[in-house]
Formats: structure tokens, C-alpha cells, sequence
């Protein structure tokens, strides 16, 4: 399949990007400063050109995504704003600008914190939670094109940074979680959220 | 108990005024162009405002939230920053806000969408799991003040309006929905979100 995948160059989307090159699949790479192709996809209408340049796609897959973590006192509304920007909205962009140019499914990047909070996590935590019912509620609408999220614990990779966040939360391996990916894009399930 | 109860003139805030009364708390009403004090919640500097005007007051409790409903296909990014604008950030606003003036309580209203999904609901679901995420996570930081998300499916006395959007789901009952704030306020739960 042809595969358009943003943060490419990130962490996780380096483990993606490895995983969908084993199994054959023409993977087209995005960031905002490296890759393929250089875009920022909290500009919705940088995420129609991006669409307009890259053509037709078997199915997108996204890596991307910022969110502030601070003590819960001192995240401001802009804070907030700045979450809902960075993995929120920009992933929706991603959905709707693509229905027109992508054939078979997207796969967005959420997170456990949707689910199971930590200090300094409120943000995240609501991000989070907003693209995890974002899915549920786009897939019945956009069949037969499908979407579905990864939902992973702290990477076995991000302990060293952090760890202390999560304490006697298991890791996820990377490898692992970009499994998800490949089980979202090559499965038929839509509306999923991959928890891991 | 003092109770500041906000969007307290419409359907939902109206049934929880009357319960609220019935059980001889003292609530201050506030909406855009009603009840004891008018005030635009989605303007986080109208939020300090209010706090400042009211003072000390034992619980908040939410009734109010707009987010646009229509075809996911027609569903722009400005509705989305709309619902988010009108059902998340105003009443994250009234959580941060109210640190400092509220003693016990916040009770937010979300709704079945965050789980459940429909046509033509795709930012109400983003913006129901928003809120619900962000009260589980916000919990575990403000104690010994709590917070609890009400989530109601389509009231009973709204089925005229919306009930063909939700065929098959069993309503429920403005009153039953009433009790959950009840319960959020004079309980001692926190972090949870009251499924009904
Ligand atoms: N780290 C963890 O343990 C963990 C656990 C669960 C979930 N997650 C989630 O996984 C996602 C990726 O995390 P990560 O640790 O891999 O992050 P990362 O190493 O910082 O990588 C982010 C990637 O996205 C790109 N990017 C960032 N903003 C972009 C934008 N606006 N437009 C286009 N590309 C953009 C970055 O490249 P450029 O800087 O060049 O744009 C980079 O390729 C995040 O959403 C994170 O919340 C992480
Ligand atoms: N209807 C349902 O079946 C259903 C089911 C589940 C959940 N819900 C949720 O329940 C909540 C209330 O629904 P409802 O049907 O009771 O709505 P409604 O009848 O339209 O009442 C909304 C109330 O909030 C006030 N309000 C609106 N925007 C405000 C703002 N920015 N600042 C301050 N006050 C504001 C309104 O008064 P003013 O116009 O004077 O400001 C009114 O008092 C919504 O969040 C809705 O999503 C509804």
C-alpha cells in the first residue's frame, strides 16, 4: 500500500516507519522539518496542500502530536488550547481534508492518559480523550473508509525522560505499538481504539 | 450548601435547580441572559469575574455546553474549536478558576456521545471524551477538592427535538440525571464520571 505518515521522524514514527518498510508497504514520510515532505499539520490548510501534492493514498497513519504537561495550577487555558492544536485538531484535519485522498483508513496517535491520569497530565488527559471519541464518532460516518487510534502506555524507549510520570506503569515497547499501526492499516476494523 | 450553578436556565439546569432547592441548598443561577447573574462562561475572563462577584461558594455544579451537530462531511474545523470553545475550555475555566473559591465540588456536564457514537455527532463525541478524560485526570490533582462528569444519553423531555438521532437508545429522565449532580455534591466521589 502507498502510506502517507506524519511525524515520521519522531520516536514512534520511526518505529512505524520501520515496521510498514519490512512488510513492503511505499511509505511516504512527513514532518515539519524532516522527511519526504515538510509540512506542519496544525495548519489546516497546510494539510490540504499536503494532500494536493502527495495524490491518492492507501491510508494515512499519524505519529504526530505536542501536548503541554505541567502541575494542574499552572496549565493555562492557553495551555490547553495549545494540546487541542497540537494532537487534536490536527488530526482531525488530517481525517477530513483526506477523505477525498485517501482510499482505505487512517490511524491516529492518542495515549493511556485518555484513560488512567498522572500529575501534571490534565491536558494531555483531555486531548487524549477528545481523539479517542473522535474515532468512535468519525468511523460510523466516514465508512467504508475506516479510522481507528493507538493508545499506548509510556514507551519502553521514553523511560529515561518519563519515567518518574509514570510510576508502576508497565512500559510498551516501540515495536509493539507500531504493530497497532499495522493491525489498524492492513485489518478491516474501524471505529478501534488499540489500547497497548 | 452554597451552589453556583451555571446554565441554570435551560432544560438540564432548570432540573437541577429544582432538586438542588429541594434539598435546601442556597444556589446562585447564572447564564448568558438569565437567572441571578449573567455571564458568558467561554470567556475565561468573565469565569474570574463571576468568582470574584460570588465569593466563596461550597460547589459549582455545569449545566451549560453547545457544540454544532451536523454531516461529518460538512463538520469544519471551526465547529470543532466551536464545541471545544463551548462545552470544554468554559468549563475547564470554571475548574482552574475555581480553585480558589470553591470549597468542595465541580460536577460538569458531558453526555453519551463520548462512548455511544451518532450521526452527525462527531465533535460532540470529540467534546464529551475532552471533558470526561479531563475530569478523571484533573481529580487526582485537586484534591481535597473533587470533580465528577454527569454524562447523560438523550433526556426523556428532549426526544421531540433529538430523538431521531438516537434511534433505539432509551432516554432518560431529566430527574434521573438531577440525582447525579445530587449525588456528585453531596457525595464524596471524585474523578468519576456518572454514566446515565
Ligand atoms: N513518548 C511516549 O512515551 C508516548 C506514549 C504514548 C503516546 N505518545 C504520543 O505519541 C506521539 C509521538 O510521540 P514521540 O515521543 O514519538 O514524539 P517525538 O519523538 O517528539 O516525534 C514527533 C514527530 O512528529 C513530528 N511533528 C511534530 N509536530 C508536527 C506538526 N505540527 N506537523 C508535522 N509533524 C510534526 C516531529 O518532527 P518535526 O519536529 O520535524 O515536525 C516528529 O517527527 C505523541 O502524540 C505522543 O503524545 C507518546
Ligand atoms: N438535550 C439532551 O438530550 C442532552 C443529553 C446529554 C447531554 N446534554 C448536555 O447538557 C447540557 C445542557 O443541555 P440543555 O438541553 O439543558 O441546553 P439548553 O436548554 O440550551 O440550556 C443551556 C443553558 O446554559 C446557558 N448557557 C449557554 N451557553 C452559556 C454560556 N456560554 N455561558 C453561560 N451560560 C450559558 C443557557 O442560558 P443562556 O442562553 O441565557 O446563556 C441555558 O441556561 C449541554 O451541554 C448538552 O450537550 C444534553
Amino acid at each position: 500500500m502507498r502510506i502517507l505518515l506524519v511525524g515520521a521522524t519522531g520516536k514512534l514514527g520511526t518505529a512505524v516507519h520501520e515496521v510498514l518498510v519490512e512488510r513492503k508497504h511505499d511509505v511516504v514520510t512527513v514532518s515539519r522539518t524532516g522527511g519526504d515532505l515538510q509540512y506542519d499539520v496544525t495548519d489546516p490548510a497546510q494539510v490540504a496542500d499536503l494532500y494536493q501534492t502527495v495524490g491518492q493514498v492507501d491510508a494515512v497513519a499519524s505519529a504526530a502530536g505536542h501536548v503541554p504537561f505541567k502541575p494542574f495550577g499552572e496549565l493555562t487555558i492557553d495551555d490547553y488550547q495549545a494540546g487541542l492544536t497540537g494532537k487534536v485538531l490536527s488530526q482531525v484535519a488530517l481525517v477530513r481534508e483526506g477523505l477525498a485522498h485517501v482510499t482505505e483508513s487512517f490511524t491516529l496517535i492518542t495515549g493511556v492518559l485518555a484513560r488512567e491520569p498522572i500529575v501534571t497530565g490534565a491536558a494531555a488527559s483531555l486531548v487524549n480523550g477528545a481523539v479517542e471519541s473522535f474515532v468512535r464518532a468519525a468511523a460510523i460516518e466516514i465508512a467504508p473508509q475506516r479510522v481507528n487510534a493507538v493508545s499506548p502506555t509510556v514507551f519502553t524507549e521514553a523511560l529515561d525522560a518519563y519515567g518518574d510520570y509514570f510510576p508502576g506503569m508497565k512500559p510498551v515497547p516501540l515495536a509493539d505499538v507500531a504493530q497497532a499501526y499495522v493491525r489498524s492499516i492492513e485489518g478491516r476494523q474501524t471505529g478501534q481504539v488499540y489500547v497497548l
